[in-house]
């Protein structure tokens, strides 16, 4: 996502009655058992899978009244508050900086940490801090790299149902998720329908566009194919930045809309009045926005992790993988009553995908609700248009 | 542009009674006198700019039947009909190939060579036989790369208008450009009021849109940036493929839409029936459509070529440079009878930007027709709606 500080609302300090305050990621470690690994979807096996997670709130006595959300593509477990204790140095951007739904997590807030137990864990196959390819392979004492296996957005379920049942949360209240974090809340949804009592999914749909599936290609394109890359074995060496700041450059075009790249950039030059017909300096703005954003994530995501996360989103197929193509089968399998939430000027999950989905799910009889707001932000919006989120969720929380 | 073969309609080959036959390039300088170099807008001269260009048809005694057509980003003076000698590696892949508007152009068809004498001419900056970065700077003995001058489609439209001089041209009946080529179009008609009877514009506009910027800064910035770009002096080493490539995929993917890559591609798998989970292989027909692109862009196109003439492309503001960023007041300068063409989904150059200018010019007076084509293609439109294209053209040029 391409939020920036300014654009995020309501996002209060650590001290503020609103906010969580500081928050410390903690560690899990799931499918310790070597009898009991975890087996992947798409082939293999792993144990002891070192996963990060926050909490924020309490567990009622009955443990109902558990709320799980899942980050999107590049984010992380620090969802709300202020982080106490970044580690390693690709978590180093976090500090000073809130969550990434600081918005809507909180005490009195539209997910409200006084009447929920919330937790948000990181993804397998994420830098941030769960088990991935840059992480140590025990049995090598070296990085996975590519030898890690493929995961899909079906093992992140997995993944963070065990993490749950571990924390004493059989059934979820609700899980919520933005973009990616829609996906596996719907996977949530379809696998595990005894465990989920309601869904809420935002700027995302049962499977990625055919555009969102070329430049995730893309992406993966230009990080395999720079001569840094070395097979995804480039740690302690130089890394594949030129192909990780492409790939997140042109990712980040597709999180804004042409109004809001527009609105916000138009032709401006950057810090002048005229062009300098400089070949490979910044003239516009809207460059210098696109370099500092690929500067500051080289400095903080691992190449082979976006590898392996775009994939999972490409793969995923809701209706190919639970009603043979059929997506109305699909959604029968649904119990949670759900909220599907999308954004006129979203291009990545556009309002039409998502229609899709509500559509099937209406067919089939399920409990569901749909809003498409009106915004220019595109997929961004899910996060920037914080008042209409934050009025939804609230209302759909409360009963 | 990303146009296949076989979408490509109403190409005959070389023998065929409506195909212009076999062509050879031809070669010009220009500004060989050093007392009267081509003046760039952005600063700086030059001499002695080796021009290819092709022609077909006759110019009649009053030299008032010129049709000047203007190519897009990555084309060249190929226009119509099959390339007899294809000359230096880059340019190989002509070889069997039709000009890339050979639907278009020939007797007997909308652009009638039986009627017209047609030029298409390589822009400066290109790699395809005209002056460029990849050209002998002949005061060096070296390829320019990033010492060659910034070029701007004011300077494409002086160097196309000194070319029409020396082929005895003093008044075009029409200038007619798609994408860029309609940039040029556009400009000429400003530039040259008194020398351009008529222009047909498709796909293009006054400017780009914040989001063609974006996307062609990503570009240049996957270049720049990698590993073997070695500040554009490449030529005879390693060249910065990973870039280019990451550059023309990404390029690509705003060539077509999302109806279209959905209707031709979809998730298809390439050449299986299921995923084989592999990370840095080919799943999808689309993944293997966009890195078979970039095969072959890599091979045939100039990575500093594809710097300039984006950077070209993007500069260009017509209301900017004429207007005083007035485009009714700029559209004002034109004398030329025009037609504007837009296809419904084009997202580079969108329907609402071409009403843009077609907006100002009926407020500016100016004799302006326009048209939005509904059409699936995208930005490609204009070279895959052949049938409606055709229509219009034939009608526009019949008075």
């Amino acid at each position: 996502m391409s939020v920036d500080g300014d654009e995020i609302k309501n996002v209060h300090g650590p001290d503020h009655p609103n906010s969580v305050g500081w928050t410390k990621a903690q560690k899990i470690t799931l499918y310790e058992d070597e009898a009991n690994p975890l087996v992947l979807e798409a082939g293999g096996k792993l144990t002891a899978i070192e996963t990060e997670y926050e909490t924020y709130g309490r567990l009622n006595d009955s443990a109902s009244n558990a709320i799980l959300i899942c980050h999107a593509l590049t984010g992380d477990a620090h969802a709300a508050g202020w982080d106490l204790e970044p580690s390693g140095s690709l978590r180093e951007y976090r500090k000073k900086k809130p969550g990434w739904w600081d918005s809507m997590v909180g005490p009195g807030k539209a997910i409200d940490t006084n009447r929920f137990y919330v937790i948000c864990a990181n993804v397998l196959g994420s830098c941030y801090g769960t088990t991935g390819p840059s992480s140590l392979n025990h049995e090598t004492g070296r990085p996975w790299g590519l030898s890690f296996p493929v995961v899909t957005v079906g093992d992140w379920a997995q993944t963070q149902m065990e993490l749950l049942t571990r924390l004493g949360v059989h059934k979820l209240r609700s899980v919520i998720g933005g973009s990616m974090g829609g996906q596996i809340a719907l996977e949530m949804g379809l696998a595990y329908p005894q465990r989920v009592g309601s869904m809420i999914i935002l700027s995302a749909g049962h499977r990625v566009t055919t555009q969102g599936l070329a430049f995730n290609a893309v992406g993966r394109h230009a990080i395999i194919n720079d001569p840094n890359f070395n097979s995804g074995d480039y740690y302690g060496g130089p890394q594949p930045i030129a192909g990780l700041a492409a790939a997140r450059m042109m990712a980040q075009i597709t999180y804004l809309s042409e109004e809001s790249m527009g609105y916000k950039f138009g032709r401006r030059l950057r810090g002048k009045d005229s062009l300098d017909f400089t070949l490979t300096g910044i003239e516009f703005e809207m460059e210098s926005y696109l370099s500092h954003q690929a500067e500051s994530f080289v400095r903080r995501y691992d190449a082979n992790s976006y590898l392996y996360i775009t994939r999972a989103m490409d793969y995923y197929e809701a209706a190919e993988k639970w009603g043979q193509g059929d997506l109305t089968k699909t959604a029968a399998l649904i119990q949670a009553k759900t909220m599907v939430v999308s954004f006129s000027s979203d291009w990545l999950f556009p309002p039409d995908l998502c229609r899709e989905l509500v559509s099937a799910m209406c067919r089939a009889g399920c409990p569901v609700s749909y809003v498409n707001i009106p915004s220019r932000y595109g997929h961004d919006a899910f996060l920037v248009e914080t008042e209409a989120v934050r009025r939804l969720i609230t209302i759909f929380l409360r009963d």
